[in-house]
């Protein structure tokens, strides 16, 4: 994900801003949320147990949200809970995985109230309907630092396998679902980086950092027709780069087919610096795949049932590595390609 | 788990003493611990997959240690690896689960260098070669706070039910599997605060605390004759209270009965008042369960066959709420009867 500025660590002070306690907390905001799921004992126990409907194979992914990594810092805390949920479920999306459930870990300052926990909570309920999830387990300690926010979230698959990032083939067209760019530009937004857009425009972009849409049922629909897939979190480039690494392949894109929001095409007329940003800069949370030619009409009838784009911008190829080229041939593919966490 | 003192937190500097980046990192450390596990495509995809073996159940649990909170914070890294693995192991390990995988999450301040990864990274393998275990997936970022390392851990179980803390019944023994006390006496000398003991007996109270011990095997054996259990991690009190509070039911044990080591008994003639520190205090990582009194004999067939005492401390009835009875018949029960982590 990408790394937003830093702000001192949250306040340190002893004050306990819960009246509920652990316990209370759990009982109160979070029980509720596991009713759905007879193996969560509606937490009132130390392990969960789940079942995997026969002939379905469990698919599991464990992403962290830390507060002022990959918060701006003063998102709402339904908004913080929904991310957290996303950010998982968007890779579960390119797998073709139908959501199950999940377990929550919160590593919370003192300075969190009961107030924002349960609003939290709130968030986590909304997402839970949106998706059919249903909470499992987790746990809730303190923490000196920012807050952590760890989701393990599962799914299950009809198969015995699901497309991995080296399962492109030479020859596979590159396909983007969305818009690329948004959540970039939209944090840049956030940090007051990107120039006079309207208003309109800018709450567009913010909108699609602040919360990600997984596209879990163009995922699981392609499922049987692609070959590699994943998400993009960490950018276009860098994360075509991984599907090159591991397929053993190279790939050539074409700029003016990368699929662009009307908000992203207006902040490139203002900078067209921008370019590398929109390639580069992550946060997409749109599907990334490859598939055979021959694919391309099932592809549009998927594209038509979802009403979501699906756009091939270009073709995995012999030799490693991504390039970008645009409508003059130009490479214009951008220095940092992908970003690295650790 | 026990609260510690804490200290400020870790250095913000913005020097990054990694050489080898996020992905390095995983590729060089974590990959090789997932050769086993053919779900986690060597750790280069967004999702793993777990097969569950037929006729077995999945049973699930996350638990996560932040450093200066749940570690005094001068433990070397494969202490804190080993250890967060085997807070998580002996929840498993009450629930009669056999481990299959794991995944883990790392949030890890950038003073935290490539060396102190692969000592982790060694603790992770270590650990995994003793319980069977193999990495399947997770996450690393960075943190401007303390570290945090989350761990989901997966194990099965033949039944399609697991013992839950609300399964005890009227009239059930109560027992505990090892010595009582050890972990939260550890702490206590690990901060100065442990009157003069031997340097034997203060080495195994502080390798009680660093290291749990989860018991698998006899959790295992055990799953078909226990009615409630779960493992002692926040108190031998608190933790009954919670068997009680969720089987509608009270309990009585005596203080006499509570299994000690010669360390802990030791310490305890040194100062009759840490007994509400053993009693109370955590970090015990030892089953409590309850069964029915004609289970005696297997129970103590399994403890001979797993050379683990299993120790009948008291029993079951009706109320509600936990009293620790000394051979004099009055009431020793602590006043702070478990620690809740909010």
């Amino acid at each position: 994900m990408q790394r937003v500025a830093r702000r001192p660590p949250p306040d340190l002070a002893p004050a306990r801003k819960s009246s509920l306690g652990e316990f209370g907390r759990i009982a109160r905001f979070f029980a509720p949320l596991a009713a759905s799921m007879p193996g969560a004992a509606g937490l009132t126990d130390d392990c969960a147990t789940l079942q995997v409907p026969p002939g379905r194979m469990l698919v599991a992914k464990t992403d962290t949200i830390v507060d002022t990594v990959h918060l701006i810092g003063d998102e709402p805390a339904d908004l913080v809970a929904r991310k957290a949920l996303r950010v998982n479920l968007s890779d579960l999306a390119a797998k073709g995985a139908v959501p199950l459930a999940y377990m929550l870990s919160l590593s919370l300052p003192t300075s969190i109230d009961d107030a924002w926990v349960e609003l939290f909570a709130q968030g986590l309920a909304r997402d839970q309907a949106e998706f059919g999830l249903g909470l499992i387990g987790g746990d809730s300690d303190r923490t000196p630092g920012p807050f952590v926010v760890t989701v393990a979230m599962f799914g299950t698959v009809a198969s015995t396998t699901i497309p991995r990032r080296g399962d492109a083939r030479a020859g596979d067209d590159i396909y983007v679902s969305g818009t690329i760019g948004d959540g970039a530009l939209g944090l840049l937004a956030l940090r007051g980086q990107l120039g006079d857009l309207p208003p309109a425009a800018l709450g567009h972009l913010i909108d699609r950092y602040r919360l990600p849409q997984p596209r879990l049922k163009a995922g699981q629909t392609l499922a049987g027709t692609v070959h590699a897939a994943m998400d993009i979190s960490d950018g276009l480039v860098g994360d075509l780069g991984h599907i090159c690494k591991h397929s053993g392949l190279g790939a050539s894109i074409q700029w003016e087919n990368v699929p662009l929001s009307p908000a992203a095409r207006q902040a490139l007329a203002t900078d067209p610096a921008l370019r590398d940003t929109v390639l580069g800069g992550g946060d997409d949370y749109e599907l990334l795949f490859t598939a055979p030619p021959d694919a391309a009409p099932r592809i549009q009838t998927v594209a038509r049932e979802k009403d979501l784009p699906l756009t091939r911008i270009g073709a995995m190829e012999t030799g490693h590595g991504v390039r970008v080229i645009d409508a003059q041939g130009r490479d214009v593919t951008p220095a940092v390609a992908g970003y690295a966490h650790a």
